[in-house]
Protein backbone atom coordinates (compact mmCIF):
# COMPACT_ATOMS: atom_id res chain seq x y z
CA UNK A 1 0.00 0.00 0.00
CA UNK A 2 1.21 3.63 -0.62
CA UNK A 3 2.56 5.53 2.24
CA UNK A 4 -0.22 7.72 3.09
CA UNK A 5 1.11 11.82 2.61
CA UNK A 6 -0.20 13.96 5.44
CA UNK A 7 -0.04 17.54 5.54
CA UNK A 8 0.32 19.14 8.89
CA UNK A 9 -0.30 23.03 9.68
CA UNK A 10 -1.33 25.21 12.11
CA UNK A 11 -1.91 28.61 13.60
CA UNK A 12 0.79 28.89 16.89
CA UNK A 13 3.71 28.96 14.50
CA UNK A 14 5.72 26.42 12.84
CA UNK A 15 7.93 25.84 16.25
CA UNK A 16 4.72 25.76 18.60
CA UNK A 17 4.88 22.19 21.22
CA UNK A 18 1.40 21.70 19.53
CA UNK A 19 2.57 20.97 15.82
CA UNK A 20 5.51 19.88 16.95
CA UNK A 21 3.90 16.89 18.70
CA UNK A 22 1.30 16.48 15.96
CA UNK A 23 4.20 16.20 13.14
CA UNK A 24 5.25 13.33 15.96
CA UNK A 25 1.86 11.59 16.12
CA UNK A 26 1.36 11.50 12.34
CA UNK A 27 5.04 10.57 11.10
CA UNK A 28 4.00 7.44 12.77
CA UNK A 29 1.11 6.90 9.94
CA UNK A 30 2.95 7.96 7.11
CA UNK A 31 4.77 10.74 5.18
CA UNK A 32 4.96 14.10 6.22
CA UNK A 33 5.09 17.56 5.32
CA UNK A 34 5.22 20.61 7.30
CA UNK A 35 3.71 24.11 5.84
CA UNK A 36 2.82 26.62 8.87
CA UNK A 37 2.83 29.95 9.62
CA UNK A 38 6.07 31.62 11.02
CA UNK A 39 4.47 33.52 13.56
CA UNK A 40 1.14 33.05 16.04
CA UNK A 41 -1.29 33.43 13.85
CA UNK A 42 -4.31 32.92 16.69
CA UNK A 43 -7.75 34.55 15.69
CA UNK A 44 -6.94 35.25 12.08
CA UNK A 45 -10.01 33.13 10.98
CA UNK A 46 -10.26 32.22 7.32
CA UNK A 47 -7.74 35.75 6.42
CA UNK A 48 -6.46 34.61 3.31
CA UNK A 49 -3.06 37.54 1.99
CA UNK A 50 -4.21 39.21 -0.64
CA UNK A 51 -2.64 42.78 -0.54
CA UNK A 52 0.69 41.43 0.35
CA UNK A 53 3.67 39.00 -1.13
CA UNK A 54 3.76 35.77 0.71
CA UNK A 55 7.06 34.26 2.12
CA UNK A 56 8.16 30.33 1.77
CA UNK A 57 11.33 29.36 3.47
CA UNK A 58 11.89 25.60 3.47
CA UNK A 59 13.40 24.98 7.34
CA UNK A 60 14.79 21.58 9.06
CA UNK A 61 13.57 21.43 12.60
CA UNK A 62 14.03 17.63 12.85
CA UNK A 63 14.02 14.52 11.37
CA UNK A 64 14.16 13.84 7.47
CA UNK A 65 10.43 15.40 6.63
CA UNK A 66 10.19 18.42 4.71
CA UNK A 67 9.17 21.50 6.74
CA UNK A 68 8.12 24.80 5.53
CA UNK A 69 7.77 28.03 7.42
CA UNK A 70 5.26 30.47 5.54
CA UNK A 71 4.78 34.43 6.38
CA UNK A 72 0.88 34.44 5.58
CA UNK A 73 -2.17 32.82 7.42
CA UNK A 74 -3.28 29.03 7.89
CA UNK A 75 -5.71 29.20 4.69
CA UNK A 76 -2.48 30.90 2.67
CA UNK A 77 -0.52 28.23 4.00
CA UNK A 78 -2.71 24.93 3.01
CA UNK A 79 -3.36 26.95 -0.29
CA UNK A 80 0.67 27.42 -1.01
CA UNK A 81 1.03 23.75 0.20
CA UNK A 82 -1.77 22.60 -1.92
CA UNK A 83 -0.75 24.41 -4.94
CA UNK A 84 3.17 25.06 -4.83
CA UNK A 85 4.60 22.62 -2.13
CA UNK A 86 3.14 19.12 -2.65
CA UNK A 87 3.74 16.68 -5.44
CA UNK A 88 0.20 15.32 -5.34
CA UNK A 89 -3.37 16.39 -3.35
CA UNK A 90 -2.84 14.76 0.45
CA UNK A 91 -4.61 11.99 1.46
CA UNK A 92 -5.25 13.78 5.13
CA UNK A 93 -4.61 17.48 6.81
CA UNK A 94 -3.89 17.73 10.08
CA UNK A 95 -3.98 21.25 11.59
CA UNK A 96 -2.98 22.05 15.38
CA UNK A 97 -2.66 20.75 18.05
CA UNK A 98 -4.02 24.46 19.20
CA UNK A 99 -2.96 26.00 22.19
CA UNK A 100 -6.76 26.14 23.80
CA UNK A 101 -9.73 25.48 22.93
CA UNK A 102 -11.81 25.71 19.29
CA UNK A 103 -15.46 24.31 20.65
CA UNK A 104 -18.56 25.85 20.17
CA UNK A 105 -18.39 29.58 18.34
CA UNK A 106 -14.67 29.97 18.43
CA UNK A 107 -14.70 28.01 14.90
CA UNK A 108 -15.28 30.63 13.48
CA UNK A 109 -12.05 32.83 14.63
CA UNK A 110 -9.70 30.07 14.51
CA UNK A 111 -6.74 30.22 12.65
CA UNK A 112 -6.50 26.12 13.03
CA UNK A 113 -9.86 25.44 12.11
CA UNK A 114 -9.78 27.82 9.27
CA UNK A 115 -6.89 25.59 7.67
CA UNK A 116 -8.77 22.59 8.79
CA UNK A 117 -12.28 23.81 6.92
CA UNK A 118 -9.63 25.64 3.80
CA UNK A 119 -8.51 21.46 3.30
CA UNK A 120 -12.24 20.40 3.39
CA UNK A 121 -12.98 23.38 0.62
CA UNK A 122 -9.98 21.82 -1.73
CA UNK A 123 -11.73 18.08 -1.10
CA UNK A 124 -8.74 17.49 1.43
CA UNK A 125 -10.03 15.19 4.54
CA UNK A 126 -9.14 17.34 6.97
CA UNK A 127 -8.68 17.07 11.11
CA UNK A 128 -8.42 20.26 13.21
CA UNK A 129 -7.27 19.41 16.44
CA UNK A 130 -7.16 21.47 19.84
CA UNK A 131 -6.46 21.13 23.68
CA UNK A 132 -7.87 22.86 26.42
CA UNK A 133 -4.49 24.16 27.93
CA UNK A 134 -3.47 27.21 26.54
CA UNK A 135 0.03 27.06 28.55
CA UNK A 136 3.23 26.39 26.18
CA UNK A 137 4.27 23.31 28.07
CA UNK A 138 0.80 21.72 28.08
CA UNK A 139 0.99 17.96 27.90
CA UNK A 140 -0.15 16.85 24.34
CA UNK A 141 0.41 13.87 24.63
CA UNK A 142 -2.44 12.36 26.25
CA UNK A 143 -4.83 12.53 23.61
CA UNK A 144 -1.82 10.94 20.97
CA UNK A 145 -3.67 7.64 21.02
CA UNK A 146 -7.26 9.36 20.11
CA UNK A 147 -5.71 11.69 17.59
CA UNK A 148 -3.62 8.80 15.66
CA UNK A 149 -7.49 6.74 16.02
CA UNK A 150 -9.19 9.78 14.41
CA UNK A 151 -6.39 9.99 11.55
CA UNK A 152 -6.85 6.46 10.89
CA UNK A 153 -10.34 6.74 10.96
CA UNK A 154 -10.42 9.69 8.55
CA UNK A 155 -7.43 7.89 5.63
CA UNK A 156 -9.32 4.86 6.28
CA UNK A 157 -13.18 5.88 5.73
CA UNK A 158 -12.78 9.43 4.34
CA UNK A 159 -14.60 12.10 4.69
CA UNK A 160 -17.90 13.50 2.34
CA UNK A 161 -16.57 16.03 0.17
CA UNK A 162 -16.51 19.68 1.90
CA UNK A 163 -16.42 18.21 5.76
CA UNK A 164 -13.58 18.23 8.40
CA UNK A 165 -13.98 17.23 11.95
CA UNK A 166 -13.43 19.57 14.42
CA UNK A 167 -11.78 17.95 17.51
CA UNK A 168 -11.14 19.37 21.26
CA UNK A 169 -9.28 17.57 23.83
CA UNK A 170 -9.87 18.73 27.24
CA UNK A 171 -6.91 19.13 29.80
CA UNK A 172 -7.19 16.23 31.47
CA UNK A 173 -5.07 13.48 32.42
CA UNK A 174 -5.06 10.56 29.76
CA UNK A 175 -6.57 8.15 32.50
CA UNK A 176 -9.19 10.42 32.70
CA UNK A 177 -10.06 11.12 29.43
CA UNK A 178 -13.82 9.02 29.30
CA UNK A 179 -13.66 8.28 25.01
CA UNK A 180 -14.98 10.21 22.03
CA UNK A 181 -17.96 11.79 21.66
CA UNK A 182 -19.46 12.94 17.87
CA UNK A 183 -21.41 16.43 18.36
CA UNK A 184 -22.97 19.37 17.35
CA UNK A 185 -21.43 22.72 17.50
CA UNK A 186 -22.98 24.55 20.95
CA UNK A 187 -24.66 27.72 20.89
CA UNK A 188 -22.50 30.46 22.27
CA UNK A 189 -20.96 33.83 21.96
CA UNK A 190 -18.13 35.59 23.42
CA UNK A 191 -18.97 39.03 25.62
CA UNK A 192 -16.92 41.07 25.14
CA UNK A 193 -14.94 43.48 27.47
CA UNK A 194 -12.41 46.16 26.16
CA UNK A 195 -9.94 46.63 28.27
CA UNK A 196 -9.33 50.55 28.04
CA UNK A 197 -5.98 52.09 28.40
CA UNK A 198 -3.92 55.34 27.71
CA UNK A 199 -0.61 54.30 26.09
CA UNK A 200 2.79 55.92 27.26
CA UNK A 201 1.86 59.18 24.80
CA UNK A 202 -1.55 59.66 26.20
CA UNK A 203 -3.29 58.09 23.63
CA UNK A 204 -6.49 55.77 23.94
CA UNK A 205 -6.01 52.29 22.90
CA UNK A 206 -8.49 49.01 23.81
CA UNK A 207 -7.34 45.20 24.60
CA UNK A 208 -10.13 42.57 23.69
CA UNK A 209 -10.78 40.15 26.35
CA UNK A 210 -14.07 38.14 27.51
CA UNK A 211 -15.54 35.22 28.08
CA UNK A 212 -17.64 32.95 26.41
CA UNK A 213 -21.42 32.48 27.65
CA UNK A 214 -22.57 29.06 26.66
CA UNK A 215 -26.54 29.43 25.80
CA UNK A 216 -27.92 26.11 26.42
CA UNK A 217 -27.53 22.90 28.16
CA UNK A 218 -27.80 20.29 26.00
CA UNK A 219 -25.57 16.94 25.94
CA UNK A 220 -25.57 17.04 22.15
CA UNK A 221 -22.86 19.39 22.49
CA UNK A 222 -18.84 19.59 22.26
CA UNK A 223 -19.10 22.09 25.26
CA UNK A 224 -21.19 19.08 27.14
CA UNK A 225 -18.65 16.95 26.05
CA UNK A 226 -15.47 18.55 27.18
CA UNK A 227 -17.11 19.64 30.52
CA UNK A 228 -17.82 16.08 30.69
CA UNK A 229 -14.08 14.99 29.97
CA UNK A 230 -15.07 13.46 26.56
CA UNK A 231 -12.72 14.90 23.56
CA UNK A 232 -15.63 16.69 21.60
CA UNK A 233 -15.18 15.48 17.47
CA UNK A 234 -17.70 17.96 15.52
CA UNK A 235 -18.17 17.25 11.68
CA UNK A 236 -18.05 20.40 10.24
CA UNK A 237 -19.11 22.59 6.95
CA UNK A 238 -18.90 25.88 5.22
CA UNK A 239 -22.20 26.17 4.06
CA UNK A 240 -23.35 29.41 5.22
CA UNK A 241 -26.77 29.32 4.00
CA UNK A 242 -29.62 29.56 6.58
CA UNK A 243 -31.80 27.19 3.99
CA UNK A 244 -34.71 26.88 6.46
CA UNK A 245 -35.25 30.79 6.03
CA UNK A 246 -35.07 30.72 2.28
CA UNK A 247 -39.04 30.51 2.24
CA UNK A 248 -39.88 33.26 4.63
CA UNK A 249 -37.71 36.02 3.45
CA UNK A 250 -39.01 35.26 -0.16
CA UNK A 251 -42.52 36.63 1.16
CA UNK A 252 -40.94 39.78 2.25
CA UNK A 253 -42.43 42.74 -0.03
CA UNK A 254 -40.52 44.26 -2.16
CA UNK A 255 -41.23 46.92 -5.30
CA UNK A 256 -39.21 46.96 -7.89
CA UNK A 257 -40.15 50.70 -8.57
CA UNK B 1 -41.96 56.05 16.82
CA UNK B 2 -37.92 55.90 17.77
CA UNK B 3 -35.70 56.04 14.88
CA UNK B 4 -33.94 53.47 14.08
CA UNK B 5 -30.27 53.09 15.46
CA UNK B 6 -28.21 51.59 12.58
CA UNK B 7 -24.63 50.86 12.61
CA UNK B 8 -22.93 51.31 9.22
CA UNK B 9 -19.38 49.15 8.54
CA UNK B 10 -17.27 47.79 5.68
CA UNK B 11 -13.91 46.01 4.99
CA UNK B 12 -12.79 48.41 2.27
CA UNK B 13 -11.60 51.34 4.99
CA UNK B 14 -13.80 54.27 6.22
CA UNK B 15 -13.23 56.17 3.26
CA UNK B 16 -14.47 53.53 0.73
CA UNK B 17 -16.83 54.39 -1.93
CA UNK B 18 -18.89 51.77 -0.83
CA UNK B 19 -19.02 52.49 2.81
CA UNK B 20 -19.70 56.49 1.45
CA UNK B 21 -23.01 55.36 -0.79
CA UNK B 22 -24.20 53.27 2.18
CA UNK B 23 -24.42 55.48 4.74
CA UNK B 24 -25.97 57.84 2.47
CA UNK B 25 -28.54 55.93 1.73
CA UNK B 26 -29.21 54.82 5.64
CA UNK B 27 -29.21 58.53 6.90
CA UNK B 28 -32.47 58.10 5.33
CA UNK B 29 -33.58 55.58 7.17
CA UNK B 30 -32.39 55.90 10.71
CA UNK B 31 -29.96 57.27 13.39
CA UNK B 32 -26.11 56.20 11.45
CA UNK B 33 -23.26 55.80 13.74
CA UNK B 34 -20.20 54.36 11.64
CA UNK B 35 -17.24 52.48 13.14
CA UNK B 36 -15.26 51.07 10.15
CA UNK B 37 -11.89 50.16 9.46
CA UNK B 38 -8.67 52.82 9.07
CA UNK B 39 -7.47 50.89 6.22
CA UNK B 40 -8.43 47.87 3.53
CA UNK B 41 -8.97 44.84 5.30
CA UNK B 42 -10.20 42.37 2.42
CA UNK B 43 -9.87 38.49 2.13
CA UNK B 44 -9.63 39.04 6.89
CA UNK B 45 -12.51 36.71 6.71
CA UNK B 46 -13.37 36.22 10.41
CA UNK B 47 -10.46 37.69 12.10
CA UNK B 48 -9.91 39.52 15.17
CA UNK B 49 -7.25 41.18 16.70
CA UNK B 50 -5.92 39.57 20.21
CA UNK B 51 -2.25 40.20 20.18
CA UNK B 52 -2.39 43.87 19.67
CA UNK B 53 -3.81 46.87 21.36
CA UNK B 54 -7.14 48.75 19.30
CA UNK B 55 -7.15 51.71 18.12
CA UNK B 56 -10.47 53.65 17.86
CA UNK B 57 -10.47 57.71 16.41
CA UNK B 58 -13.28 59.94 16.13
CA UNK B 59 -13.47 61.16 12.54
CA UNK B 60 -15.66 63.86 10.64
CA UNK B 61 -16.46 62.98 7.39
CA UNK B 62 -19.54 64.78 6.32
CA UNK B 63 -22.52 65.15 7.86
CA UNK B 64 -23.92 65.23 11.55
CA UNK B 65 -23.54 61.72 12.43
CA UNK B 66 -20.86 60.22 14.48
CA UNK B 67 -18.13 58.28 12.51
CA UNK B 68 -15.05 56.10 14.21
CA UNK B 69 -11.95 54.37 12.78
CA UNK B 70 -10.79 51.81 14.04
CA UNK B 71 -7.31 49.96 13.37
CA UNK B 72 -8.64 46.75 13.86
CA UNK B 73 -10.20 43.84 11.61
CA UNK B 74 -13.97 44.08 10.66
CA UNK B 75 -15.14 41.85 13.29
CA UNK B 76 -13.26 44.08 15.94
CA UNK B 77 -15.31 47.37 14.56
CA UNK B 78 -18.35 45.60 15.58
CA UNK B 79 -17.19 44.29 19.26
CA UNK B 80 -15.89 47.62 19.49
CA UNK B 81 -19.08 49.58 18.16
CA UNK B 82 -21.44 47.05 20.35
CA UNK B 83 -19.47 47.47 23.72
CA UNK B 84 -18.07 51.31 23.52
CA UNK B 85 -19.80 53.21 20.82
CA UNK B 86 -22.78 52.83 20.82
CA UNK B 87 -25.36 53.62 23.62
CA UNK B 88 -27.80 51.08 22.91
CA UNK B 89 -28.04 48.00 20.72
CA UNK B 90 -28.51 48.81 17.08
CA UNK B 91 -31.73 47.68 15.35
CA UNK B 92 -29.80 46.88 12.21
CA UNK B 93 -26.40 46.53 11.14
CA UNK B 94 -25.29 46.74 7.73
CA UNK B 95 -21.84 45.81 6.26
CA UNK B 96 -20.49 47.29 2.87
CA UNK B 97 -20.95 48.18 -0.05
CA UNK B 98 -18.06 45.99 -1.06
CA UNK B 99 -16.12 46.49 -3.53
CA UNK B 100 -16.44 43.18 -5.40
CA UNK B 101 -18.64 39.62 -5.17
CA UNK B 102 -19.05 37.86 -1.69
CA UNK B 103 -21.17 35.17 -3.16
CA UNK B 104 -20.69 31.23 -2.81
CA UNK B 105 -17.50 30.43 -1.07
CA UNK B 106 -16.09 33.66 -1.12
CA UNK B 107 -18.56 34.87 1.82
CA UNK B 108 -16.07 32.84 4.43
CA UNK B 109 -12.86 35.13 2.91
CA UNK B 110 -14.78 37.83 3.18
CA UNK B 111 -14.05 40.54 5.57
CA UNK B 112 -18.26 42.35 4.58
CA UNK B 113 -19.65 39.42 5.65
CA UNK B 114 -17.79 38.59 8.99
CA UNK B 115 -18.81 41.72 10.07
CA UNK B 116 -22.78 40.82 9.31
CA UNK B 117 -22.04 37.40 10.89
CA UNK B 118 -20.56 38.84 14.03
CA UNK B 119 -23.39 41.25 14.21
CA UNK B 120 -25.37 37.73 13.71
CA UNK B 121 -23.97 36.69 16.17
CA UNK B 122 -24.12 39.24 18.73
CA UNK B 123 -28.48 39.13 18.10
CA UNK B 124 -28.20 42.62 15.55
CA UNK B 125 -30.54 42.09 12.63
CA UNK B 126 -27.25 41.87 10.14
CA UNK B 127 -26.84 42.98 6.15
CA UNK B 128 -23.69 42.63 3.85
CA UNK B 129 -23.92 44.48 0.71
CA UNK B 130 -21.61 43.60 -2.15
CA UNK B 131 -21.43 45.13 -5.55
CA UNK B 132 -19.69 43.06 -8.33
CA UNK B 133 -17.14 45.31 -9.43
CA UNK B 134 -14.18 46.29 -7.92
CA UNK B 135 -13.22 49.44 -9.74
CA UNK B 136 -13.06 52.59 -7.04
CA UNK B 137 -15.43 54.50 -9.18
CA UNK B 138 -17.98 51.76 -9.34
CA UNK B 139 -21.41 52.77 -9.34
CA UNK B 140 -22.50 52.09 -6.39
CA UNK B 141 -26.38 54.32 -6.40
CA UNK B 142 -28.09 51.77 -8.99
CA UNK B 143 -29.78 49.21 -5.95
CA UNK B 144 -30.34 52.21 -3.82
CA UNK B 145 -33.87 51.18 -4.15
CA UNK B 146 -33.23 47.35 -3.19
CA UNK B 147 -30.72 48.23 -0.61
CA UNK B 148 -33.25 50.73 1.39
CA UNK B 149 -36.09 48.14 1.23
CA UNK B 150 -33.92 45.26 2.26
CA UNK B 151 -32.97 47.64 5.03
CA UNK B 152 -36.43 48.49 5.52
CA UNK B 153 -37.86 44.85 5.88
CA UNK B 154 -35.26 43.84 8.24
CA UNK B 155 -35.88 46.79 10.61
CA UNK B 156 -39.70 45.69 10.53
CA UNK B 157 -39.42 41.50 10.30
CA UNK B 158 -36.52 41.37 11.90
CA UNK B 159 -34.73 38.10 11.16
CA UNK B 160 -34.27 35.11 13.31
CA UNK B 161 -31.36 34.66 16.43
CA UNK B 162 -27.97 34.18 14.54
CA UNK B 163 -29.22 34.48 10.78
CA UNK B 164 -28.07 37.82 8.48
CA UNK B 165 -28.35 38.01 4.71
CA UNK B 166 -25.76 37.99 2.30
CA UNK B 167 -26.36 40.58 -0.60
CA UNK B 168 -24.76 40.86 -3.72
CA UNK B 169 -25.55 42.89 -6.39
CA UNK B 170 -24.89 42.94 -10.23
CA UNK B 171 -22.49 45.03 -12.28
CA UNK B 172 -25.18 46.02 -14.61
CA UNK B 173 -27.44 49.43 -14.60
CA UNK B 174 -30.32 49.96 -12.87
CA UNK B 175 -32.64 48.76 -15.50
CA UNK B 176 -31.04 46.20 -16.22
CA UNK B 177 -31.75 45.03 -12.03
CA UNK B 178 -33.94 41.86 -12.86
CA UNK B 179 -35.15 42.16 -9.08
CA UNK B 180 -34.18 40.15 -5.84
CA UNK B 181 -33.76 36.10 -5.60
CA UNK B 182 -33.50 34.75 -2.25
CA UNK B 183 -31.39 31.82 -2.76
CA UNK B 184 -28.06 29.43 -1.03
CA UNK B 185 -24.70 30.05 -1.37
CA UNK B 186 -23.83 28.23 -4.86
CA UNK B 187 -21.05 24.80 -4.34
CA UNK B 188 -17.70 26.42 -5.89
CA UNK B 189 -14.27 27.22 -4.95
CA UNK B 190 -11.25 29.31 -5.33
CA UNK B 191 -8.69 27.67 -7.97
CA UNK B 192 -5.21 29.60 -6.92
CA UNK B 193 -2.33 29.64 -8.89
CA UNK B 194 0.54 31.21 -7.09
CA UNK B 195 2.27 33.75 -9.18
CA UNK B 196 5.76 32.79 -8.41
CA UNK B 197 8.35 35.74 -8.55
CA UNK B 198 11.64 37.40 -7.10
CA UNK B 199 12.07 40.43 -5.17
CA UNK B 200 15.37 43.12 -5.20
CA UNK B 201 17.01 41.09 -3.19
CA UNK B 202 17.15 37.81 -5.29
CA UNK B 203 14.72 36.36 -2.61
CA UNK B 204 11.64 34.00 -3.16
CA UNK B 205 8.16 35.32 -2.65
CA UNK B 206 4.73 34.70 -4.01
CA UNK B 207 1.50 36.57 -4.64
CA UNK B 208 -1.85 34.64 -4.29
CA UNK B 209 -4.19 34.89 -7.63
CA UNK B 210 -6.86 32.61 -8.99
CA UNK B 211 -10.21 32.04 -10.46
CA UNK B 212 -13.74 31.10 -9.15
CA UNK B 213 -14.56 27.47 -9.82
CA UNK B 214 -18.49 26.94 -9.98
CA UNK B 215 -19.22 23.37 -8.95
CA UNK B 216 -23.37 23.30 -10.04
CA UNK B 217 -25.65 24.77 -12.53
CA UNK B 218 -28.72 24.98 -10.04
CA UNK B 219 -30.94 28.25 -10.61
CA UNK B 220 -31.26 27.90 -6.71
CA UNK B 221 -28.25 29.75 -6.33
CA UNK B 222 -26.65 32.87 -5.82
CA UNK B 223 -24.21 32.43 -8.93
CA UNK B 224 -27.10 31.52 -10.89
CA UNK B 225 -28.95 34.95 -9.73
CA UNK B 226 -26.01 37.47 -10.43
CA UNK B 227 -25.84 35.84 -13.96
CA UNK B 228 -29.00 36.65 -14.52
CA UNK B 229 -28.51 40.15 -13.20
CA UNK B 230 -30.67 39.57 -10.21
CA UNK B 231 -29.87 41.00 -6.76
CA UNK B 232 -28.99 37.73 -4.59
CA UNK B 233 -29.80 37.27 -1.28
CA UNK B 234 -28.91 34.78 0.86
CA UNK B 235 -29.40 33.41 4.78
CA UNK B 236 -26.59 33.33 6.50
CA UNK B 237 -25.71 31.58 9.59
CA UNK B 238 -22.77 30.35 11.53
CA UNK B 239 -23.07 26.64 12.57
CA UNK B 240 -20.92 25.03 10.98
CA UNK B 241 -21.87 21.57 12.06
CA UNK B 242 -22.68 19.06 9.42
CA UNK B 243 -25.74 17.80 11.24
CA UNK B 244 -26.18 14.86 8.71
CA UNK B 245 -23.01 13.41 9.44
CA UNK B 246 -23.11 13.16 13.05
CA UNK B 247 -24.68 9.56 12.67
CA UNK B 248 -22.15 8.23 9.76
CA UNK B 249 -18.95 9.97 12.12
CA UNK B 250 -20.20 7.32 15.37
CA UNK B 251 -20.07 4.36 13.50
CA UNK B 252 -16.34 4.85 13.78
CA UNK B 253 -14.05 1.95 15.55
CA UNK B 254 -11.97 3.60 18.62
CA UNK B 255 -10.62 1.68 20.84
CA UNK B 256 -10.01 3.78 24.12
CA UNK B 257 -6.75 1.23 24.90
Amino acid sequence: MKKALILVTNDDGVMAPGIRNLVKFMLELGEVVVVAPDKPQSGMGHAVTITNPLRLEKITVEGGHDEYSCSGTPVDCVKLAVNRVLKRKPDLLVSGINHGANSSISVIYSGTMSAAIEGAMESIPSIGFSLLDYRFDADFTQAKKYIQQLASNVLEHGLPKGICLNVNIPAVKKTEIKGLRVCRQARGNWEEEFDFRKDPRGKDYYWLTGRFALHENSNETDEWALANQYISVVPTQFDFTAHDLIPEIKKWQFDAE
